[in-house]
């Protein structure tokens, strides 16, 4: 959906070390966002955007063995879209793929037209590119998951790879909507990422009941939570904890314990809520502080054999 | 589906003439069944389809420069449907691909799964065999519109390909359905195919009013009705019409005037009732004419330049 970051560029320098020619897709895609979702205010910033593919492919260029940037395919909706107008409405006419249930769990939960969307936009894309590899990042955890599932359900001929979430050195996980945070609000936003480490550290210690795994989650969240409650609207920056889900890695459905022979994905969602009191020539990030930030982040469980 | 009749073969015939290598499937697809319909019942006929197959490879071994039927693609559900058991339920849980409104209209109207099992199992299809066309009949009106839908909307590359509907000498549509009608409920049956071409004679004519071209079809399949009604329980076939639609050919919406640049989709759907009082020795068809038999029919009305 462009607004690339260093996120992106690492997936497609991941796509060049293991292909000789990288297609990359550059489309904001209008079913993927509900009637009253952040579409018009999406970041659109294509000139940088191709400023950045040009630099990757220099970088590229110096590497024996590496493939390039071979096309940018950025559709108008009409080519995407040839039949009816997009629809926003999850009741809405269109030719839609829909993944059910996986597609209405935690992001779904929130957001009912969104992996519709991004199922039935990745499944024209995909047919018209016929890729025999694609990429797609960690941090949206559930889309790869959903991806994967209908690769296989259709049968589409082409390997789904994933490549690991690109992070600032405190944690935070890189994404486009950061862009919105400021200062502020960046700095509390960490407590996502912190939080999911510290229920993978009892994963990782050996525990397997749900409780065991999300209570120090939960504890990190809250405080946070508190503590900026506690501050004046000056000076804070308030969170809410959409979720904290600890799920199966194929279905995304909750569980109660992890079979550590499959592993699971901790997952989780907060929201940044607008600065109350934006102070004087304070970074209130793009919009001002004025609009609410949704962040995701996640871990893998891996598998212990 | 199987139960192969002349229709289908006359299909292959036509694929083998404009392609070297030609792919049929037999799949009596579950997803387009829906709770109460006749999934369970539909003609199972594996041996005589096979033997008809052969039949056919040896008149176009006879033929030069025609292709052949080169393999039959039978597979199991659970190839087809890998993940979850395949859902009759309009809400069930799956992964579907949903044309709409197309495909709530007319034959959607009456069974809500029916299209979204169709689109959906020959997006699997199509993607498992990659066919450079792909090959329905016209019987079937609105399955061709919703693939022809399905094929430009998703970007899937092949061609679609209509095969005019196969026909007894007396105007019926073949249909693997007929051979639960039975002699008494077959020669009623033709009103339907009779009614249609009324409503075509006057398009052909130059009428171009909804009402001036069907007012001929209703007529015919209300004096049918009432002619039958009026014959005593052990003589008669009683017929129900569910529609008679004269549609646009892109959209199947109902429309009030034919725009004869475009043409239109004039299409019926009858029900032949259980026969009230079977007599010894009738031919009363598979099942013993206790079963309602629903038929379709329908006829281009061709642009005219």
């Amino acid at each position: 959906m462009g607004a690339l970051h260093e996120g992106h560029i690492s997936l497609m320098r991941q796509a060049a070390a293991e292909n000789t020619d990288v297609f990359v897709s550059i489309y904001v895609n209008p079913t993927q966002f509900g009637v009253n979702e952040d579409l018009d205010s999406y970041p659109k910033t294509w000139q940088e955007d191709m400023d950045k593919l040009q630099a990757l492919n220099k970088e590229l260029n110096g590497q024996t063995g590496s493939g390039r940037i071979t096309a940018v395919f950025a559709p108008i909706t009409k080519v995407v879209y040839p039949t009816l107008p997009p629809s926003s409405e999850i009741t809405g006419p269109g030719s839609f793929v829909t993944i059910t249930p996986l597609g209405s769990l935690l992001e779904g939960a929130s957001r009912p037209v969104f992996f519709r969307g991004v199922a039935t936009v990745c499944m024209k894309l995909f047919n018209i590119v016929m890729p025999e590899r694609v990429y797609f990042g960690q941090k949206d955890v559930q889309q790869t998951v959903v991806i994967k599932r209908m690769v296989k359900d259709f049968h589409l001929d082409t390997d789904v790879k994933i490549g690991p979430t690109e992070r600032e050195a405190d944690g935070l996980a890189l994404s486009s909507r950061n862009v919105y945070l400021g200062a502020r609000r960046r700095e509390v936003g960490v407590v996502l990422s912190r939080a999911l480490k510290a229920a993978e550290k009892k994963y990782l210690q050996g525990k397997r009941l749900r409780a065991d795994i999300l209570w120090p989650a939960n504890e990190v969240s809250s405080s946070k939570m508190m503590e900026q409650d506690d501050l004046p609207p000056s000076k804070r920056a308030r969170v809410e904890v959409d979720y904290i889900s600890l799920a199966d890695p194929d279905t995304m459905e909750e569980i109660e314990v992890v079979d550590a022979s499959k592993g699971a994905i901790l997952s989780g969602a907060i929201k940044m809520l607008p600065l109350e009191e934006p102070q004087e020539r304070e970074d209130c990030g793009l919009g001002g502080g004025a609009v609410t930030v949704r962040l995701i982040d996640n871990i893998i469980l891996q598998p212990i054999k």
